[in-house]
């Protein structure tokens, strides 16, 4: 294969990710303290334990009377049973029936066991009349029905949803212990490359994977640090690549990787320090030409400067480090979809092969259409797809009409809704 | 159905938000212009349409050698043919062979039309060895091929995502015009409840449905707003309202809103300004008390206390509401995954139900198991399920083994995974 010249070999994704990160042996990164109205899609770093049972206390589902569920025996819409009000902190064991007003939350006084709906009941006089049977904690959460003291009630680990911090709150806790977001800095370099909002020359082009790979690390909540555009030159992208290790906890450049006349990233990289590079030449389409390093003891991920093969970078190789980085004990994926290849594709035996697509729904169908196979320098293939298919190594293609997993990045549009 | 005394009707839930939009005529929030790296996750308020073509002139695809394609016929490994180098702008059109290095990104000189790959040439003292034909227009990237100036690059009411934000970077935007995010005030009421890092007394419970609904919020890429916790008492309710439309675009309460003793929000409401009160009581399970109102032209949502209830009024009214003012064309969904029933549940006839459920993947397979269908002040089953299935108002519940369409809050666990 001609066009490998200037990679030794190319490594099966897998076996470079896992090369790479027995080199690293990434940490997650450091915990601080955030007060749990701030919390929201962040990494928690400790199991948070329930340090009482929730409820606390036998409380009231419903407005309405606490009774004890005996004494409503027989009670019905044409043949209510009169109950005595009593406000007392425990209702008399014997004697005539007594209930209690309660509200939504309040706990049940002592010697009752369950609650009457205020729809259920009538005011008469000083008495209330009951008109339905109740059974032992109808109407009653019970206490630490919800969570036991001592139980987990979040794991380290867990990125904090909406649910996850209202059961934090009513355990009481005002603050949680989080993992930093990870800084990552962002690096472009390529002689043909103009900021937007500077100056191009006639034989320049606006820079976009930087602006993209930010947005691409605040997806996935990390801290993105802007590190500008490098000249193709080796000093410049070393110095640029030193300011970045001074201020960031793993470095990502676009551009400048493959085997090429101008393609000095690499060697830059290896300059700066070591190990430098690890694995260099991946069995993957788009994104061959990607390197993994690691520099100060910090991640470098040297990306293609093709967009599309940029993207396919940083989902196979900065997604997992990432999410390795915040604590989460798995990878984040992406949601998935299954369907239908509107039409054959051929793909590169011996690579893995990542093809977007543009998932339609028709009622419950939902198909599959190739966007445009050709290069990975066309950015409208990624705003007109809205997922890619991962065809592994030892697949040539994939068949008309056959069923596959989409990986989703956009909305699915549809076609005749089933609502 | 004695339970709903106090309601003179439920509104089925499609009819309740017509009437309250009919009423509210959400318009999408004021826009802002604001930096491009900063855009991601916003909604854009105008289309933006490409002011060039992209790429702006025919460019290589790759590093190598621009040449004439019709010069490289009969070309191959064996038997190569040699190039003249120029650096002229303008290659000769007749004569000897002439090629001319580019690097991926440069624009092809005039005078060819097409890219031989570095890897397929050799260099022979000052000239190189070209050992592959190439047809017109191989490996270079075509003037506006991926967009014509003039096309809508990205389409208003796009949430911007990272390829959005490449296309407009590439061509050639520093900053965006997109929606301000809707500021959402929430306001906790109910005597039971204490401010979490506060003093509670014996009967009450820490307040956890407002860091949720601020959370909530926050998911949606809204800005919420905390007015913290109301006692019971119809004018510091209304107070505490009229401080939230003062500085927000809508207003959220949780607790007081069923036909109780102390259910006083729709009270405080309709005392505070007109319309008030425009649905009470909606044919939905949990939530069945959440009322839609309009103060001073904002939309005020009134849900009820329980978490799981909140929650999905949350769900059913909040989140289209925050997509309107965002300037979303559509309501932005959850992803969905289609799991069998692992059994039988019952549900309310007319209603619509909301059935948390937890999916687990077994290889290909999904299936969802309903998580505790008791209560909804539940706060574990939140965090234990991940996803809710709708059932519909003409459905008394789902069958043992049927399959449904999950609505994920969360991840999906996977046992045995098959990757």
């Amino acid at each position: 294969m001609s066009k490998l010249k200037g990679f030794q070999k190319l490594t099966f994704t897998y076996e470079a990710i896992q090369t790479w990160f027995n080199v690293l042996q990434v940490q997650r990164c450091r915990g601080v303290t955030i007060p749990l109205t701030e919390a929201f899609n962040r990494v928690l770093t400790e199991d948070m334990v329930a340090k009482e049972d929730l409820p606390r206390f036998d409380r009231s589902a419903v407005d309405g009377f606490a009774v004890k569920s005996e004494d409503t025996t027989g009670a019905s819409q044409p043949k209510p049973l009169l109950f005595r009000l009593s406000e007392a902190d425990v209702l008399p064991d014997n004697g005539p029936r007594y209930a209690q007003t309660v509200w939504t939350g309040n706990p049940i006084p002592k010697g009752t066991n369950a609650v009457v709906m205020l729809e259920n009941t009538l005011k008469k006089d000083e008495k209330i009349a009951i008109s339905v049977q109740v059974a032992p904690y109808d109407n009653v959460s019970r206490k630490g029905e919800d969570i036991k003291k001592g139980e987990i009630a979040v794991k380290a680990g867990t990125r904090l949803k909406p649910y996850h911090i209202a059961l934090l709150g009513a355990l009481g806790n005002t603050e949680v212990a989080v993992t930093e977001k990870p800084k990552i800095a962002i690096l472009a370099t390529g002689n043909e490359l103009a900021q937007t909002g500077t100056e191009r020359t006639e034989k320049q082009i606006y820079e976009s994977n930087r602006v993209m790979l930010l947005a691409m690390c605040s997806e996935l909540d990390a801290e993105p640090l802007d590190i500008g555009v490098a000249k193709d030159d080796v000093s410049e992208i070393s110095e640029k690549i030193q300011i970045a290790l001074k201020i960031a906890d793993a470095v990502i450049t676009t551009g400048g990787t493959s085997i090429g006349g101008l393609d000095l990233v690499p060697e830059a990289v290896n300059k700066t320090g070591k190990p430098g590079i690890i694995v260099h030449g991946i069995a993957i389409r788009p994104a061959m030409p990607t390197a993994l390093a690691m520099l100060e003891n910090k991640p470098v991920i040297i990306l293609s400067g093709n967009p599309v093969a940029a993207i396919t970078g940083f989902e196979v190789f900065a997604r997992p480090l990432i999410c390795k980085m915040l604590g989460l004990p798995k990878e984040e994926t992406r949601p998935t979809v299954k369907a239908k290849m509107t039409r054959k594709i051929t793909t590169a035996l011996g690579r893995k092969n990542f093809v977007r697509v543009k998932v339609t729904q028709k009622n419950a169908d939902f198909t599959a259409e190739p966007v445009s196979a050709k290069g990975s320098g066309t950015l409208t293939t990624m705003t007109k797809a809205n997922g890619y298919v991962i065809v592994p190594e030892n697949r040539e293609g994939l068949a008309e009409g056959e069923t596959v997993t989409v990986n989703l990045f956009g909305d699915i549009e549809t076609e005749n809704p089933n609502v």
